[in-house]
């Protein structure tokens, strides 16, 4: 925005000077180089919510179905009105202000993810935020667009007085050295990246199981498939319910209209998409608004049947809170 | 923005009096009460284009839609996970910068609009914008939610250099005397506001007809039906397309699932769906990028054919231009 700013300044002085070769050649006003910030508040009940966009990445189609030849993926990539000739997958994480805590769900790819990703710090700050006011931070899964918002590559922690919450049976199955020697080679650089983030903190982290509320009005939910213990958060205040549904689905856009996809960082393919089934039934019958980490920003709105399959329908934007 | 900082640092001052007090009673980081700025931008072809947000209004359900039965457009609301006790009627204009010139399509309500509406210019400003800079203003129609933008209740001209061009049919209808003293006592505030808004500017109006491209690169499309003049605009840019729908529909939550409603403000209801459809259908078959005055914010996606009426997807939020 500043830089907006002093380019308008600097194209309106240059206006004052020759307006005539301004006005005759081009706008007086430049063209933006800026997007809006990527942040969107709402209420859960008395609960303030935050959305705030990480960016987003691209990957190659080949192999990202399991199960789904490359022209079905295609094919409703299109009727997404999506690029149909690579993955589009963007980042959304949630600060959740419940008066008493500042809490993140999640925290992006800090400085490790794809060019195209990394805007969170910015957002997180365009929105009024302060990293060293987080109070807590609830970890869905060990995926490093989730939790590598918490260091920098070079070892920096970004939330020094933030506790930090993770689901139990995740930290049992990636901090399990017997797990990582025998791991199949792909998976081994997750196993190292888990150990680089939460090593220098290991004994300060707590761990949580489904079925609890570590934090007053937000409770643990079992989601796991993406990985043994990818966790989705039930936010309740009052009448106010908001389900976080992680990474139930990657890039909704595909997923709700075809709940039976693998997606490759689907670990366990078959109980993934089991958890995804259930999860957007239970969300479509109680017609509960939900957030995706994986949908386009801000990443939440409803779920209604359709078809073999689920439809998602964004919220309508709300000018204020 | 700069109330939601001053608030912080307010906030980080006090805790650092007093951090025990603040951390045990509350978040050192307090409710925000501003929501991101409503503008949002992206290109067509060469053209930036951004859409700016001014707000929403909401109308009572009675008698908005003049042949469906209450009953229908309650459950239609609801199956757009809308309040179904009532209308929503979101606002949001489009500013084009060709490079030679910085064109608005519509203004929104300035300060005549619904207490919730009217955040047009703090978010056109927002977006870097400045109103000295505006070349050309193109209006689709004469209802003030459109033109009111342009001209403050004290008469103010918000966009002094501004060159106006508006539809010639809507100018001859609205401008009309006889139309005026001939018109239900309903629609005579409107002629009246349409004489406060254009009368001291009268002399300067260019008159512009359908099928022309008053500005490099914006063709006029007839559309008329929800007024009699009311006009479409298709944007195009090398490859680029844009089809700005203006009010051819109002909420397409509603009326694109339900094309052949008619709307309380549709001066002539059959013409106005026969436009809708006919519009409707060209953008599902040519997957034209669309836009709509009344949509969700940033009010812009792409139309599918969905049983006896279309499906709106919004765009994927891109987190860059």
């Amino acid at each position: 925005m500043s830089v907006t700013r002093r380019n308008a300044l600097g194209a309106a002085v240059v206006a004052a000077i020759a307006p005539s070769i301004v006005r005759q050649g081009q706008a007086a006003q430049p063209a933006a180089t800026d997007q809006a910030p990527g942040f969107y508040r709402f209420k859960v009940g008395d609960l303030q919510v935050t959305a705030i966009n990480d960016g987003v990445a691209f990957r190659p189609l080949d192999g990202f179905i399991k199960n789904a030849p490359e022209a079905d993926v295609k094919q409703a990539l299109a009727a997404a009105f999506l690029p149909s000739d690579k993955m589009t997958i963007p980042f959304t994480t949630l600060v959740v202000n419940s008066g008493s805590k500042l809490v993140l769900l999640d925290t992006g790819n800090g400085n490790s993810g794809a060019p195209t990703s990394g805007t969170w710090m910015a957002n997180f700050k365009a929105a009024g935020f302060d990293p060293a006011n987080v109070d807590t931070i609830l970890i869905s899964h060990f995926h490093g667009d989730h939790i590598n918002g918490m260091r920098l590559k070079d070892g920096t922690a970004v939330f020094p007085k933030a506790e930090v919450m993770v689901p139990a049976p995740e930290w049992g199955f990636w901090m399990d050295d017997a797990k990582m020697a025998a791991a199949p080679d792909g998976l081994k650089p997750n196993f190292q990246n888990v150990r680089r983030v939460f090593g220098p903190m290991a004994k300060d982290i707590k761990q949580f199981e489904w079925g609890k509320e570590p934090v007053t009005g937000i409770t643990t939910i079992a989601a796991p498939g993406h990985t043994p213990g990818h966790t989705a958060f039930a936010i309740a205040s009052g009448s106010g319910k908001l389900m976080v549904m992680s990474d139930t689905t990657n890039n909704p856009a595909l997923f709700v209209r075809n709940p039976d996809w693998q997606a490759v960082f689907d670990m366990n393919g078959p109980e993934a998409a089991a958890t995804r089934r259930k999860m957007l039934d239970m969300a479509a019958t109680d017609k509960m608004q939900v957030s995706f980490y994986h949908a386009s920003f801000p990443a939440t709105g409803f779920i209604a049947k359709e078809g073999t399959g689920f439809q998602m329908v964004p919220v309508s934007w709300a000018p204020s809170i």
